[in-house]
């Protein structure tokens, strides 16, 4: 196949524009009538009207008596009036206004004697009385057209007696996988030894998830190798049964990249490429009235290119517009660059402090589906923009409520595994208070509570002169912010190493071997002050070791340069290590604590996260994790300067 | 049975917390293992660890040429470097990096000659490679427990080899409808003519819908009598199947309310009624270790103890906290009165003028299900509150997104049905552009618009002593806001009797008449000023008029006071009459026009209102309501004094 076509990069706006005109021409959903009781989420194809009023009769509203209204006339508990027993007929809520009677009097008014009902209040006539048609008039418009039925629409439809209701069918939707190297593990669930080269297919997972949640059947068919023929049939099949056809991948530019030449053989390419970032190799095109989208294969692509584009589009389909993300305006903790060009869609962790709600970006990688699961929202930064400066406000779709954000404990500082282990303890107890980590090394945890950006800071940060673990460094730069500290856990620190040790490191002397490459972690990071005061001990040079600027993030980052053969070794906890099959030397214990402002400390969620450092429970569990002593966990420490 | 518990009142927060712990205590859900393709939605069990790391092999990140780094070094567009075929071997996105190789070049910088590859472009070691492991890393914990799967989620379990997922069993609930009038018109579809005293049951969707929202199950029980043997019964096979049972209603204190009785019987009976309004009559109870809700029987009390009550207990089932609605500050438009005692729940419209989010509280009764189905959201007044004044902020519970109350259109004025079919033909647009309808009278309207507080005011105020419709009240209300004036209909007003027209009514003479009582609109309605033009005309004093004084907001309301027997004659429109069964006498056409004030007139959503006036489509459909002439519809109108 001769490559026709060329990715190009035009404002998105534009491009869904034109999709949603070309979608609204060609294509029409069809109408089933079903029965009230199944249409919750559906959206109605016609305006509703009543078929009878609610109420369909004069009915009482009030348990007691109904009464000529103008027998009671200027009753009171010290002017009773007295009815004759055929004059006050007892009634229930809900009863039918006896004939001849306009109103009813409260049970609590009346009392029953032997000449008849004693009644001790006046009533008004048409007073507890619930007239035809007080809450549904008969042809009444009960819901408009293109309305998504609520619960509270069911009970509206079936008082009104509308039993079946005239609703558009669902948007159906067909997923191709594409691609030789695409492995469907889900129908191969045995299948966990995979071989290199070899890609799990997960979007069609993301992607069909999303539809659901916009009104939409999906299907997804099996996966198409990269070849034109054979992409050209699967889509051929998928147009016939689908009211719209994805794509994925096959999207680029590459060798194998088919996707474009085939619709624009098939029917007519709208555009092959995008201005946004990630998502920006995505096709648009109809083929016999049908809109078909290619996504581009990397995940965090898929779903960005999904959400502008296949949104638009089912929703075009329903002429209904599924509702869009709760945004919340957020100051940026660090600088935020971007290239012009392209709208960028930058993940983001959201967390609440006091008033101040923060925005930290995390990864950007198109290809970290981790990177969406641990986002709260997502930040735009415009096609034009260079990015946004730090402490400057933006505003954040959130992928979560606004109060879940404001039930988030921020930790910032040293990366652990137990932090991930205590996040997910934490949701046992049934809030919705979660822990929000964000890896900015020790000292960064520290220096962010001087900044007022977190609620708990996570550091093991050795200081050489004094042999203690924090509290100098607490001294020096929380002067101002009263804090206490509790212990999270002890831990063994050592050299992650390739299985068996191949260049058969066994100390600190060995980072100065000229045949040695090391990966380092962040300045600021515990395990780098670790390291730096070892060397310092030993007389090493950093300038003098091999891959001393080589700087990661968290232990597994470390583990996963030496995996990868980047690095000889590297300094890290055994998790780390033993995750990726490599081995580990154990260098020295060293002491994890968590540091809380006093300010925060009696607050319900940083509470509830002190009483699961107390959870013998949770305890028990770490100590099963290798390298890990909880032995002290959940203690409150005193600074040896003050004790 | 004799009557043994008593309804009291007891501040929600303390019943809700006592009964979730009561819950928590008992109740244990089930765990499944089900394929993680089948997991939106659900809530995990247990944390879940990564089975294999993403990616799996070291991957190329680009479609290029994989290569040893070092052989590149120093490459440039002026310094290329060649490297033989062996050297440079070609790799699409995602291959695995070929043994020996440890980066790649991107496809547009390297050109193929004969000699071999020329590199225009040096890369660094694992440049635009993805390492094993750079997503997610074997053991990595993917999602915590208690966490609810969405789309994203469902993307990194199975890239990380996690195929099946523990996830807890949906909460079962079961919901008994109680009450001998009750009717099941969905066992009955046929059955649209119900005798006085059949209520037609639809609070179990309702609340079903709910609790499907909510992530349960559910099952609907067949209709149980008022007698407390079968209710008993009824329960007891409810218990065995459910992990939460509903009674709806008997919760109250009258004769025939046996739910609360029953319940001590068979169990705990927790409480019997709540600090809330409306929702009082609730109950709660355990029995056999499964929690009870008794819900009154009117819908909103329903519902509003559904969502204090029943959320919480599912939320606990599970424990997760199913989401709570977006909510956002508003200005309430008019005075908001409550009793102190309960918590009471309001149903508000909510509009956006501009930047002024405003609340109008809307009907009250707690047995108006078109109450909810029409409101944009909910205020609390606390228990010891009063209320609020007109002008100030509250919160608002939303039903909707705040992007859809920035979408909606305020139109304040007279009410007439031509705006309900406005509003659902807008939706046809497949924006979310949708009217909302505060019917304040004519005069109100031009007021709201005088305050800011509507983007539309709809009048068909006659002037009587120059003849003129709306221009006089425009020109004194509006002096300093510039509008433009467009007619929506012309539509014929009349006399609405009883059938057969049994007083005989045949002129405004006749509302002297000391036999004739009728109902009026209230103060500033254009149908209150026309009769009190005719009246004056007549000579006919208004306070000599029996039922002047009561006074209706709607065309609906005066004829559902006619059928009900209050009034012999209200002045209203046709389908008001014909809705109801009831006589219409036309006495005069009116013409009804739409106010713009020119500050809203080119806002994309105020277009689509006139765009929607213009479309033949509606022209046409309004043209077939008997009483309606839409022979002006969309045309601007002048000024007569300026013209």
């Amino acid at each position: 196949m001769t490559r026709r076509v060329y990715l190009t990069q035009r404002p998105w706006e534009e491009l869904q524009s034109l999709f949603v005109a070309r979608i609204r021409e060609s294509a029409r959903l069809g109408v089933e009538v079903i029965p009230t009781t199944e249409a919750l989420g559906r959206i109605t194809a016609e305006a509703l009207r009543a078929r009878i009023s609610s109420p369909h009769y004069h009915a009482s509203a009030m348990d007691g008596y109904a009464v000529r209204s103008e027998m009671t006339f200027g009753a009171s508990e010290s002017n009773p009036v007295v009815l004759p027993k055929a004059e006050a007929i007892p009634v229930n809520t809900g009863y039918p206004l006896p004939k001849g009677k306009d109103a009813v009097v409260m049970i609590e008014d009346v009392h029953e004697t032997d000449e008849g009902y004693v009644i001790i209040k006046a009533v008004a006539p048409w007073e507890n009385v619930r007239p035809v048609g007080e809450d549904i008039v008969l042809g009444e418009m009960v819901l408009p057209q293109h309305h998504r039925i609520t619960p509270v629409d069911l009970g509206a439809l079936l008082a009104s007696g509308i039993l079946r209701v005239p609703v558009f069918a669902r948007p159906r939707v067909g997923f191709i996988p594409s691609g030789s190297e695409i492995i469907d593990i889900t129908r191969n669930p045995d299948k966990v030894e995979l071989a290199p080269g070899e890609i799990v297919e997960f979007n069609s997972q993301v992607i069909t998830g999303m539809l659901h949640e916009w009104g939409c059947t999906s299907k997804v068919y099996p996966v198409v190798p990269d070849e034109p023929d054979l992409i050209k049939q699967a889509l051929l099949e998928a147009i016939a049964e689908n009211d719209l056809v994805i794509i994925n991948a096959g999207s680029s530019a590459g060798s194998k990249d088919f996707t474009a030449d085939v619709i624009e053989e098939l029917g007519e390419l709208l555009a092959h490429g995008a201005a946004i970032k990630p998502g920006k190799p995505v096709i648009l095109g109809m083929v016999q009235g049908v809109g078909v989208v290619g996504l581009p294969g990397y995940p965090v692509s898929a779903i960005v290119a999904a959400e502008i584009f296949i949104k638009a589009a089912v929703g075009a389909l329903q002429n209904w517009e599924p509702p869009s993300s709760p945004k919340i305006k957020a100051t940026l903790t660090k600088k935020l660059v971007s290239a012009p060009g392209a709208e960028e869609f930058v993940r983001v962790r959201v967390g609440q402090v006091g008033d101040k709600v923060m925005a930290t970006p995390i990864a950007r990688g198109a290809g970290l589906i981790m990177s969406m699961v641990k986002a709260d929202g997502m930040v735009r930064v415009p096609r034009l923009s260079q990015g946004y400066a730090s402490g400057e406000t933006v505003e954040v779709e959130l992928f979560c409520t606004p109060e879940e954000v404001a039930d988030t404990v921020l930790l910032a500082g040293s990366h652990d595994l137990v932090l991930d282990e205590l996040d997910s303890f934490l949701r046992g107890y049934g809030s919705r208070t979660r822990l929000s980590i964000a890896s900015i090394g020790s000292l960064g945890g520290i220096l962010a509570l001087a900044k007022g950006e977190a609620h708990l800071a996570g550091a093991h940060l050795l200081d050489p002169d004094s042999g203690e673990y924090n509290w100098p460094f607490i001294r020096r730069y929380l002067r101002n912010v009263p804090v206490k500290v509790f212990n999270l856990v002890y831990r063994m620190q050592g050299f992650i190493v390739p299985p068996g040790n191949p260049k058969n490191i066994t100390g600190f002397e060995d980072y100065a071997r000229a045949d040695v490459t090391i990966v380092n972690r962040q300045r600021g990071a515990g395990t780098r002050i670790l390291l730096d005061s070892k060397l310092a001990e030993l007389g090493i040079d950093p300038t003098a070791v091999k891959g001393y600027d080589r700087e990661e993030y968290t232990h597994t980052g470390v583990a996963v340069a030496v995996s990868a053969g980047v690095a000889d070794v590297g300094l890290g906890i055994k998790a780390a290590a033993t995750a990726l099959g490599l081995d580990f030397i154990p260098v020295a214990e060293e002491r994890y604590d968590l540091i809380v402002p006093c300010e925060f400390l009696e607050t319900p969620k940083v509470q509830r996260v002190l009483q699961a450092l107390q959870d013998p429970a949770f305890r028990e569990f770490i100590a099963t994790i290798p390298g890990y002593d909880p032995r002290q966990m959940g203690e409150e420490l005193d600074d040896p300067e003050r004790s």
